[in-house]
């Protein structure tokens, strides 16, 4: 266990009250005083962080681009490579138990904790002080995104929601053939059985219709299907 | 067409940038430039404000509480209702077309512009004075939240989130009862065709069995049925 002095170097403040900071990085399968409130402040905080980041980036970005990046930003698979690089699990209070689990249990508890942290700068010290951590911790994701992180295309996009929930890739495949050699019309199927998605797209190449396919599979997705698969 | 100071002074607070007001009034369907962007953002700072109301009001309030009661807090309905308060029809700059909508339509515009204000204010003044606005529009629900709006039974919350949606009441039906006349048990089930949930309670009681089938389908909604359907 390392002193937690290291980690406020790390996320850039130093806490008036440290039992707010232990508290953060407290799961609730080690105390009373856990963490799951602090999560709760820190998710919309860090939504409100984010949203405000990209909004300010572009004024040219639409809604549903806003939207989508930051939820890629936000995600559990995100906040868990953050946690990473501040090496977060050295300082996480965890019952015996949850000290054994590994992979996505463990990562769901690292991803939480850091947005409990972002929760308590916010309940110590007020938004513009939170902001200024979020920014710091998402410094290198945020610069690093580029105008094609804002459109890039359905299939890389439909992998990267699909990886960020810790499901397997969407299988393609052409089912149906159509028309002369010189105006082929192909019908593609994208198919995600973990999240119960099937979708069709028609185009005249192959890799138009597995566009059009994981265009149909992301709008599904979005419709909440993937939070009742995580669910 | 009213005089958009009057909606300053319903909301409490006075632009510098009278277009951004403007701006935030003003639906896609009668102008590019439009409040879908500011729409975006008024939603997550409204959901910080809120969230962070509900988590300061009692710190025994769990994670889930906080969450539960904030969704309905920033519902489309109670955003419509506040929108209705302020009268925000009055102020709408809308296309032709979409005058003449109304009923589950026009709620949605009335509520997306209701966030707009509030992210536009986020956006000229900062956190704290969005803050301001927000408690100042909501005070008349935040007054009116009881310890019980926290832990409200699970077949008055399960209607509540379904109003919310504009979807139908569920259906309950004793489905089985087994035992002798003393000791009987009950099952119960819980029906919501439009969100296709089906669910079913076992108790000793009539009444529990279905607070339970309704509880049981509040988590299948909760796992994103809804959204998927109110997509």
């Amino acid at each position: 266990m390392l002193n937690l002095s290291m980690l406020e170097s790390r996320i850039g403040y130093e806490f008036r009250d440290k039992k707010l900071l232990r508290r953060a990085v407290t799961h609730r399968s080690f105390a009373q005083e856990h963490n799951e409130r602090l999560e709760f402040l820190g998710d919309s905080v860090l939504n409100c962080v984010i949203g405000y980041a990209l909004f300010l980036r572009d004024r040219h970005f639409t809604e549903g681009e806003l939207s989508r990046v930051r939820a890629n930003l936000v995600c559990e698979k995100t906040l868990h490579d953050l946690a990473l690089t501040l090496d977060l699990s050295s300082f996480l209070f965890m019952g015996e138990g949850e000290l054994k689990t590994g992979g996505a249990r463990r990562a769901s508890i690292l991803a939480d904790a850091m947005e409990a942290i972002f929760g308590a700068v916010f309940f110590e010290a007020g938004f513009e002080e939170a902001q200024k951590v979020v920014l710091r911790v998402y410094e290198p994701i945020l610069s690093s995104l580029t105008p094609e992180t804002f459109s890039k295309d359905p299939k890389t996009r439909l992998q990267e929601m699909l990886q960020g929930s810790h499901l397997p890739r969407p299988a393609y495949a052409i089912v149906n053939t159509t028309g002369a050699a010189h105006q082929r019309s192909f019908t593609c199927e994208c198919r995600i059985e973990s999240a119960g998605v099937l979708t069709y797209g028609k185009a005249s190449s192959r890799r138009a219709a597995e566009q059009e396919a994981a265009a149909l599979a992301i709008e599904e997705l979005s419709k909440g299907k993937l939070n009742a698969v995580r669910g």
